[in-house]
């Protein structure tokens, strides 16, 4: 097998999440009395693409860790519609993440609003030499993450990780923190469970739709599942809060349809009707989740990490990521190098 | 042709819309009271699958019209997730929308906020005799607006102008209630003038893939536009903010592909760009807005309205809702009874 730099940047997540714990630990006290001076109202993540994906599994965790509100919007909206995103009436923080630091939307994002004073800028980037690190008044650099291919794979998981350990560090919630430190352990044994699966349902040439569900933190999880084997392989592939899948969209549902469901522990009766409809339509259910024990589906993908809905989100994306890149493979395609792509977006304008 | 119920619910919209203006203006001095006496710090719009869709697109106006914090979420999200939807330190009024009043996961939602005492609850609804009715503190009734079809049409756009009309009455923004007041009229002008295009393009067989672009609220609009066309035809259809299309999703383009954007007159330097990066990857463009003039795309749908981004939205239904009907009779189905959906969706747990 090529060693693809797609290959290697999945497989050594766990590694580089030791990294990001103890980047964000060492940061702790410094990010809490950030936070105590500033008295924040609310918290809005943004980002573009994957790093939106972050945004929304981060907002989610954020706002049931610290209790503040918080939210996701693309970072577009964040300069182009900037009276539907703040709230003049309220202290806000912004948290914006881009891999690469220079993506023009983010960076525009947070200079739109330094200059109208709208909100304090916290970033998380993998690039500390970037425009976005350069203007932000905060920083969590994750300079250990850096990725040669196109596409993006263990910066999602590190930039997530980074913003859960902030959600826990701030109200120090010590459980949950001590579960996000037993991530890279856990995480050496998934990879090395899930592998040989991702691969031969990479070669799985049967399905030409793929439809991704998750909710809460899980949705932008399963969005991040879907843009992968979208970017690589130009599949057929959607993502849908599993509840919202049957108000329309289960229309499309048939044989060639392998529906792929994100499970999370506290919904599992819903997820059981909404699994029970996608195989009476006749496609294929994949699910994958901590323990699945006696759930009627067609592949299980069992995680077994004991952990928490919102502490284990980044356990899931090694078999996404490893699916997308063993489809990648069987269809002749190069991972680095995905069609109609570059690696940082800049705009024109 | 044959009079499809579908068909029928599509064209008598204007008339409609001129009975929700009249309902909502009857009721102004009574809802200003209400969120006058109490003072509510954000509005929630909730619903599930087109209704959700008016929620986004809801959410966009009200909060720039009234300048208080507005969102949407799916209503399952709030009741199996509600630490990351409410805030309790919040006063939260939440309004769900719902064309049967009798969908579970809203209906839910409503006696969740309630039963917890979480939030002030507003519906919209077309069915005065329904759970969700019964159960809100405040109701818009929409009893104007029955439809027999399974895909939701003219319920769409009452619901979302109601929803207008609201965050044009709180604040007493004339200039706003007088754009939506002139909706019907224009909208006759429009239906007149999309009805030909709409069948011509629906009869079109050289795209199968079928991709809505919008960003602020028209993201809300082009989500529905979407799901027409899936509901209706089950073709691959997919929706995204046009910014974020660069961030991945671009890498699908092809010859097969037909792009649709929204145009919103204020973001236009940027859809331009959006634009030319789908036509040089071999995809059509066809751009919905209000004045095209030298946009360079494939086909051009003005609205000449001279409204503003927010007053015109319902304004871009009738030719999305056209555009799916008459695709629909091109491939011999029945747009009434659309494959795998019911009309109102139940749970069971």
């Amino acid at each position: 097998m090529v060693q693809t730099h797609t290959y290697q940047e999945i497989k050594r997540q766990p590694e580089t999440w030791r990294q990001t714990i103890g980047m964000a630990l060492s940061r702790a006290d410094e990010v809490k009395q950030t936070f105590a001076a500033l008295q924040p109202e609310e918290v809005i993540f943004t980002g573009c693409g994957t790093s939106y994906y972050v945004s929304i599994a981060a907002a989610a965790a954020f706002q049931e860790k610290t209790g503040l509100p918080a939210w996701s919007v693309p970072a577009s909206e964040v300069f182009l519609n900037p009276g539907s995103v703040f709230s003049k009436k309220r202290k806000t923080i912004l948290v914006g993440c881009s891999r690469s630091g220079n993506t023009t939307e983010v960076v525009r994002a947070i200079e739109f609003a330094r200059q109208n004073k709208l909100a304090h800028c916290f970033a998380i980037t993998t690039r500390p030499s970037s425009q976005l690190a350069d203007k932000a008044d905060t920083v969590f650099h994750l300079s250990h993450v850096q990725e040669n291919s196109v596409v993006m794979t263990g910066s999602f998981t590190n930039m997530l990780l980074a913003a859960q350990l902030l959600a826990g560090i701030l109200p120090g919630d010590e459980a949950y923190l001590g579960e996000l430190k037993r991530l890279p352990e856990i995480g050496e044994d998934v990879i090395a469970r899930v592998e040989s699966l991702a691969k031969d349902i990479g070669k799985d040439r049967n399905f030409s739709h793929y439809i991704y569900l998750g909710m809460g933190a899980q949705f932008g999880l399963a969005n991040e599942g879907m843009l992968k084997l979208k970017e690589m392989t130009q599949l057929f592939s959607e993502t849908f809060n599993p509840l919202e899948f049957r108000h329309g969209p289960i229309s499309v549902l048939d044989e060639k349809c392998r529906v792929i469901l994100l499970s999370s522990q506290s919904i599992r009766p819903y997820e059981r009707d909404v699994v029970d409809d996608v195989r009476k339509f006749g496609a294929n259910a994949l699910v994958i989740g901590d323990r699945l024990e006696d759930f009627q589906c067609d592949i299980k993908i069992e995680l077994n990490s004991g952990l928490t809905d919102l502490a284990r989100g980044v356990l899931y994306l090694p078999f996404l990521q490893l699916l997308a890149y063993y489809r990648t493979l069987d269809l002749g395609l190069n991972p680095d190098r995905p069609r109609n792509l570059d690696k940082v977006v800049l705009l024109k304008n």
